[in-house]
């Protein structure tokens, strides 16, 4: 059995959104298909362990955004790699929500699905939620942003260790101004905004 | 409710082998997702008049191969655009199976799943299977097909209606001359193979 097979099962990139009582939550999650036409069903998979999942089982609901190619690694970094049990993930955004209460991305999304869970097959690791979907929307014209897009645009690159980097010029942090070069005056003052050389940050080839 | 928000989702481009007894067959499909890692378990959904979902439903196995960049329409036609009920679509083709006879792609497919099924859910109009994998390949280094892929690189553009479309050149169809020129005389004859005009086909700007 060769497990890299299962890297070549192609993905989306989801926020899904759920709200439970006065708990709110969403997370980032890669399942998301339809699986039924006639009634109208999607699946999402969700791991057991996680906040977002426990919420979605208490209501029964869930909204879940399509990311689109305008999507950052930040966005994703902020809902994905971090658990709403430690950290309040909602509270610097304004989300839209649907008719449950459940939050969506009102941007980098380019749609999103409101649903109303109808079976749960607790599978383990991960509960199968088959769901009705009650509200759907378009929400911008960019291309839906894949799993591997994700990996190959989004993500960043491991960087080299500082030893083995070369920096070619110095940014002020303040305003932005470059001074070519490797290496910054120590004295140096940003002709722009007047701030010295401890503000600069190093540009690397 | 806008159905095109369900456009949206991202999918790969599939071959479903199954075996029943004497009878195989094998169709396209776009859902295969992971849905669980411990144990490792993957769902598709597969319509529920198709032929292949019979096969599966009374073998409880099924191999699904994971088409890559190389697949052509013609390959999708054959397996996708027909019924196993009418035709043999296996007839013309030499293909490996899985240990329980599932028939997957030698050629055009990155990687294979060899699934036993270990939950069943019939959905109205399709049905959902829950799958153990028993074996799994990487066939290719080509990149993974997606639905978005074929429907912009693969499926061929509408033709404009034969009236509407200006002749440039004339190919032999027995040996690939061209006559340059919209109108090729009657009584040409191919400077190479010596074929007559009617074995000519025109090409179209």
């Amino acid at each position: 059995m060769d497990s890299k097979a299962f890297w070549k099962l192609s993905y989306g990139v989801f926020l899904l959104g759920a709200k439970a009582g006065d708990r709110v939550n969403a997370c980032i999650t890669n399942t998301c298909i339809q699986v039924a036409n006639d009634p109208t069903r999607v699946a999402i998979s969700c791991i057991n362990k996680n906040y977002t999942r426990e919420l979605i089982s208490e209501s029964g609901t869930f909204a879940i955004s399509l990311l689109d190619s305008s999507a950052t690694f930040e966005l994703i970094r902020h809902f994905g790699m971090q658990s709403g049990r430690d950290v309040d993930k909602m509270a610097s955004f304004q989300m839209p929500v649907d008719e449950f209460g459940n939050p969506y991305l009102g941007w980098a999304a380019c749609a999103m699905l409101s649903c109303k869970v109808v079976e749960s097959h607790d599978l383990g690791s991960h509960t199968l939620f088959i769901a009705e979907v009650v509200d759907a929307k378009v929400l911008s014209d960019n291309a839906p942003l894949t799993y591997a897009d994700y990996q190959d645009h989004v993500k960043p690159k491991p960087e080299k260790p500082a030893g083995e980097r070369k920096v070619k010029a110095w940014r002020c942090k303040i305003c932005g101004y470059i001074y070519e070069g490797p290496e910054l005056p120590k004295d140096f003052v940003c002709p722009i905004c007047g701030h010295p050389a401890d503000d600069f940050e190093p540009i690397y080839e």
